[in-house]
Order: structure tokens, then sequence, then C-alpha cells
């Protein structure tokens, strides 16, 4: 199915009324009535926004019946509820919500030994699934993924263009891999011996369990022995690093560029802002936040924020922060101070 | 075309003079007197380079007419204008100014409705173009990438390896996407409700507009409504994470391993350095420059340089600094007023 | 050879004897007594850990002579010395111990003009070998792999699905290139002109000497002229960035997230630990540890520990850092001070 969308399809699609436009229009996306073009779908669902309206370059906006006018280049569909028929012209947009069109491409290359049933998953052109793999129903693999020997992933999850997952990892149901992420690198160790670093051998794997989402080109290393673990319903965003054998728990939020050091555990419902850091074999505790650039080099309690390198509880970390900006008047005060001694008054 | 140069070809690139040299010789590159190669290509264009042209370790020099001798392994090759002749050789070795060799490759994956002149673009192998994606004339699609659904990319673009592109963004004329980055991933959004983090439909696109470049491995999010937008003539470098809804203006600078938060704004000829942040929101104004490691974590003017995190203008963070390294020589003031309180002459 | 090992294929591969245990029992992986699942294979390498063995949830257990029970669940193997045994089922499960399966598969594109011995050499689907690439005996060019024309790769290497390599760039003997890694994109260069940021050719190369491993979705930039190099011996981790005309000496460690910027040198067994940064042009000596977010940005001497941004010997950051942290104390000093002259006894 074709995400453009004729003036007809779409009129049919949110069960309104064309209330005037070209048939032969067609639109490719949705925007805000302020942001949207004239290819893009937009919606006037309350009337405060009755003056965005009117200036709005949008293609088509579907409103309330009874307006019959808007800007001249726009075409009008009314329906009873424009929210809700705007949410449907959303779903058909969103890839998240499609339904699976099952199929192997005949350019896919699905090795002998790979498990899989060809009438309940899809998998796309260029995608390589090894020998030995086993890929759930309702699971979509992208063009060019590669889904490495005795690799298993669970039911109706996403895996995207390019992503590559390595031998032995495990997946479960309904994870989402963005485009570019990798899965069970070799994690980084080495032994100096003789003035070389001698590689150790990585032979555990990485499980990503239930629910989870990894952003575009992140990274995650698979374990010396054992497991890397993500905890069911843990989101990871763009470009983050967590290396071999940490353990995420549920419902971890970790932002982009971030990263987790060998052997790091999170508990459950931590967040991690964008650009921080946890040391190896640090624990963070369940519900704990690290600030943007946070660095925690040591374990910390959970239900607390923490800010700064090495970070601190946030409301220290302010003060101290506080502090240093207030430094050029403390310099001042002693300074006056040095002038009373001299010349006391 | 092969990159390889015979001395031979060489000859006749430059429109020089073979001085001395064996016409077997073959060179793979280009480099100074001083670090070139046997299998490189040097130049002599300024006589105060003479003592480095007499030990260079070049396989052939292009030198002015009147050289006959030089270091003995080195071929010798002579044009009335040395730089300009070593320029068409950096020239041949330049993969942006290399002549567009049009041709869809058999092993790449063009999927019925994908909308391109064959005789007017290059599909290398392994690539994949998705049903209703545009390729504009001149424009090179490299192995492996992936250009998925309704994508539109206009002319004289060059899409390089492994590339992933996702469905519905439009990328401008004479665009450069460096191996491995990502464009069009879904923005990091999500609803907690019932303990569970529940994702937002990321429907928006990404728009790249004409003459940008995008580092390798870099990841730029398509927006939740409407569009991130990456302004005309932007160059972003390797490992930038820019979140979704975006919105660069043209003309920035945007160094690698850098990331902007969600919905944040950067105007023209914005530069922010490699390691820097912008938090989510922040609009950051015309012409500022973000120093290393700045984190901007509120809106701040243009035509000014900002430091530290929170940022401030460079030379506030400066002193800052400068007082922070000071603090052992407050320390010793404060304690030699302490003693002399207590010990009042 | 695939990963998965059967009971009996276990005793065999540790030349053990079968206590007890189902022979259709199959196990996917290696891991500790208290971690193991029940389809891993542990072992009772020492009598200390006799309380983790009667608790393990392990599949099997390799253990001395004469035990004959444990956990019921828990197949047994018994073998002379079980470390030694175990470490043979380490090496059957590591990718890295692996004996070449020579080949080309079928779905490889390999182009005319690419030089490599078909017997010798493995090349995974999907994997895209370009015109004048060279590939040395023993190595093992992974899924939808790009190496560019005119690449040459030596001996024993493995090059992991979907990295990218660009055009004549050189590797060593024995490199490992962990998936998703780019290699030879285009330095970040440019020169305003007219308000135009107009690209600098960029047509020096990479090269990585031998023994070097370089992590997930790092990327090494070519040089403008001449070349980037990473010397022997070196390991790279993940999400690294190395700008153009980067060299790196013997045996370094660069950990993952950390950033070299353009023209920036590092000698022999230099540390740069997690997330830190090294600044353009700037050389830091052999031996020198920056520890993790240390940002050098004038060059330092080896032999030194450096940490902070401007990065000083960690001594004195160290100092300087429980300076900020005494500022509390140091302000209810000059407090005490100022009071205690306003009103003098």
């Amino acid at each position: 199915m074709a995400f453009a969308l004729s003036l007809e399809a779409l009129v049919q699609l949110t069960g309104g009324q064309l209330v005037r436009g070209n048939p032969d229009l067609s639109f490719h996306g949705v925007a805000a009535l302020d942001a949207a073009g004239p290819d893009e779908v937009s919606f006037l669902g309350n009337e405060k926004y009755r003056a965005q309206f009117l200036e709005t370059r949008a293609g088509v906006v579907i409103l309330p019946p009874g307006i019959n006018a808007g800007p001249q280049a726009t075409a009008l569909i009314s329906a009873a509820n424009p929210s809700l028929a705007f949410a449907a012209v959303v779903r058909h947009f969103s890839t998240g919500t499609r339904e699976l069109q099952p199929g192997i491409h005949p350019r896919a290359i699905v090795e002998p030994g790979a498990i899989l049933n060809p009438t309940n998953v899809r998998i796309h052109p260029g995608a390589v699934i090894m020998t030995g793999a086993t890929i759930g129903d309702g699971t979509e693999i992208g063009p060019n993924a590669v889904i490495g020997e005795e690799v298993t992933i669970g039911n109706d999850c996403r895996i995207m263009a390019n992503v590559s997952i390595r031998e032995r990892c495990r997946i479960g149901n309904r994870v989402i891999l963005q485009p570019g992420c990798v899965i069970g690198s070799d994690g980084y160790g080495y032994e100096l011996h003789e003035g070389k670093h001698i590689k150790i051998d990585q032979v555990g794997i990485v499980e990503i369990n239930d629910d989870v989402e990894i952003g575009a080109n992140s990274t995650i290393d698979r374990a010396r022995f054992g497991k890397t673990v993500i905890g069911q319903g843990t989101k990871i965003d763009n470009l983050v690093q967590i290396a071999h054998n940490v353990v995420i728990g549920s419902h971890c939020l970790v932002v982009s560029q971030s990263g987790l050091a060998g052997s790091s555990k999170l508990g459950n419902y931590v967040t991690v802002a964008a650009q921080a850091g946890v040391g190896g074999h640090v624990t963070v505790g369940d519900r704990a936040t690290l600030i943007g650039r946070a660095g925690v080099t040591a374990s910390v309690p959970g239900d607390e924020t923490y800010a700064g390198k090495p970070a601190l509880p946030m409301r220290e970390e302010m003060k101290l922060q506080a502090h240093v900006r207030r430094l050029p008047k403390l310099i001042e005060r002693v300074k006056a101070l040095e002038k009373s001694i001299a010349r006391p008054d």
C-alpha cells in the first residue's frame, strides 16, 4: 500500500465529505496548520486555531461541518470529528500501525536452515537471514539488514534497513530496531601480553526483551560470557553505546549519544539523558535520572536525579555550579577584606 | 574509470613531459613531498621545497622544466605550471569531481514504481530503491544503500554505501550522504501509560535542502508531524545526532559527535563544534558559535561565541574557568586573612 | 559449522565423560554458574564455587570426576581438567577462533577486476567487492559489507556485516572491523567562499595497519592528501570518530564515543578513555592516558594521565575539583572573616 493519498482516498479514509478541491490532488504527509505545505494534510480541531486556518498553506484541511471557505489553494473535507478523522490519516502515514504484507522478496537471501513461516513474515530485498536464525510471525526484516547465525527474533518485530545482528543474539517480541543499529558486536576486551593487546574472546550474547526499541546506529556489545541484557519496555535512542555485560532493567529511557561502560547496571525506570555516561561496573538504582552529560563514576541509589561529573545529586551539583558562577564576587569580598585589614579604619 | 594511473597516463593527464621513469610504474594517490610514498604522486610547486624534493620518497614528482635530477627511485615529469598539473591529478583521485557513469547494475534492486531515468543515474550493486522513490538525474546511489518508499532525491546527489533513507523523506540537489548515515529514523517520543512507555507515532519526514552534506553514521530523525529540516548548504560531520523536528538554517557547520535535541533550532551560519549539545526547544541565533563540548540549555542570541555547560558567552566562561584555576591561591589568601585576624599585629 | 552443541557433541569436544543427562539436549552458549540458563554450558573449576554449582540453572556443567549429583535439571560431564575442557567450549562459540570456510556465496557481488583467490577467502551474501579491490588469503567479508574500488585488504582479516570501506583505503593483516564501521569517508573540510561552504577535495586514504580492531559504527575519515593512519595493534571501540589526517601510533586504546579531531596525533601505547576528545593538530605523547571525558586542547607530553577540559595532569585537575567541592566551606570562612572584622572583639 502506497503512502501517497489522493483527495478521494482521503475522503474515504476519514469518512468525511468533500467540501471542495480538485480530485487529482495527492498528499504525502501530515502537519499542523501553520507548518503544512501544499502536499500535506492538516486539520482544524479547535476554534482557537481559526486564524491559523485562514492563513494555512496546507493542501487540504479536515474541518467541522459548516465551514465552506478557506485559503484559496486549500481543499476542504468536513468531518463530524476532525481530530478523530485526522488521527486516521496519521495512522495511514505511520509505519508502526501498518498491516504486515507478508512475503519473502525474491532478492532477499534466506539461507538453508533459517526457520520462518514465509506466509507470516516479510523479508525485504537484500536482507540476509543466515543459517539457523529464527524469525517469528508478524516480523518484518528491512532491506539489507543482516540477521546472523542462530539469532532468534520473536513476533511482530520491525528490524529496519541495514541493521546488523550478530550470531546467537536473542530478540523478544514487538522489538523495533531503527536503521543501522548493531546488536552483538564484540565487547571491548584485551589483555596486554608482551606489549601487545591480545583479544579476549567474547562468547556471550545480547538478549533484548519484549517491547524494546533501539535507535539508529546505536551499538550493543555481546557479553564476554553470559549476556548483555536490555530489559522489557526499555527505549534506547540513536548513537547510544552499550558495552559488554551491561544489564539494563525494564522501562528505562537511554537518550542519544549516552554510553554505558562494561558490566554497568541500570535498575528499572532509570532515565539516562543525552551524552551522559555510566562507568564500568557501576550500578544506578531504580527510578534514578541522570541529566544530560552526567557522568556517574560510582554506584548511586535510585529515586534521585544526578548531574555533573563525577555525578552528584542534582541539588548539590547545582549549588556548586552557583558557587562557581559567584566566584568573581567572592574574590571581590576577599579583596575588600585584605584592604580593610591592610588599612584598618 | 580506474583510479590507478600509469606513468604514461599521468603524462597525458598533466599535459607534461616525461623527464625520466619506468613506464610500467603505476600510482594510487597524491601526497606532499615529505609524506609521499613510492606509489604516490607529488609536485614541486615552489623553490622553497627544493630540499624536501631532494629527500622525497614519492614515486613521481611533477616539477618545472629544467630539473633533470632528483632522488634515484623517483620518476620525474616536467610541466610549465606544476601546481596546475598537480591539481588535475588531485581531481582525478577525487570522487567528487568524477563524471557520472550512468547505468543500473544488474544486481541493484529497483522496485516497480520507482521513478528514475536509467540513462542518467547510477545505481550500484546491492542498492535497494523502493516503490514510489524518485531519483533525479546525475545522482549516484552507492552499494547496499536503501532508498525507502516515496523518497525523493534531487539531481547530482551522491548517496554512498550502506546509507538508509526511510520512507517519504526529501533530499534536494547536489546533496552528499557519506556511508552509513541514517535519514528519517523515528523520533524518540513515548508517553508513559500505566507504567509502560507507549510509542508516539512519528509521521513527519526529514527535508534536506540543496548542497547539504551529512557525515558517516550520522542520524537524522523524522519529525513527529511536519518535518525535520536541514537548510541549504549546511554541512554535518560524522556521528552527529539530529532529533525530531529540529530546524537547522542555511550554511551551518555541525561538527562530529554533537547532538541537537528535539525541536531545537539553529539560525543561519551557526557553528556547532565537536561533542557540543543543544537542548530541546532551544534556539541558537544566526552566526553563533558553540565551541567544543558547549551545552546550550536555553535559547541564546546570535553573533556570539558560547562555551561551557550550561553555556555562557565564551569570555565569561573563560573568566570563570580562570577563577577556578586560581582557587588554590584564593584559599591561601583566605588562610592569610584568618591568621592575621587571629594574631593581629 | 553450527554453533549449537548437542550433549553428545559436547562430550566429544571436551574429551569428558557423560555423567548424566538427556542426549537430546542442545546448548547455545556459555556462562558462569550463577548466570547460566538451561541452554548454556558452565563449569565447576574450583571447589569454592560448589555452593553456586548446587544452585545453578545451567543446562550442563563440566566438573571434576567423582561428582555425580547436582541440580536436577542440569546435565553433568566429568573431565580431568574442567577449566581446560570449558576453554574448548569457549573456543567453539568464539567466532575469532573458528576456521575459515572458504567460498564466494552465489549472492555475493564480486566485480570484474577484483583480485582474490576464491578458494582462500570467504565472501558472504550481499557483500560487494568493487573493481580493483584486493582481498588477501584467509580473509572473510561479511554480509552486505562494501569494499570500494582499489581497496587492499591483507590476510586473515574479518570484515563484518554492513561495513563500508571507501575507495583506495588499505587494510593490513589480521584486522577486525566490527559491523557498521566506515573507513575512508571524506574528511570534513570546506572553504567559505561568497557565503557558501565549498567542499575541499579529500583525495587521501586511510591506512590501517596489522592487528588493528575497529568497533561497531566507528568512523575514520580519509586524509585530505596523504593518509589517516591507525598504527599496528591499536584497538578502537564503538562509535569513535577519527578525523582526516589523524595519525595514531601503535598499541593504543581508543574507547567508545571518543573523538580525535583533524591532524591530531597519538604516540604509542596511548589510552583515550570513553567520551574523551583531542583537538585539531594536537599531539598526545607516548603512554599518556586521557581519562573519560578529558578534552585535550593543546599538545601534552606522554607518561602522564590527563583529566578535565581543557585537560590538566590528573592530580592537578583532581585538586581543583576538590577545591570546587569545598567552595561552600570557603564561603563560610569568608563570611566569618567579614563578621569578625565588622564587629571586632
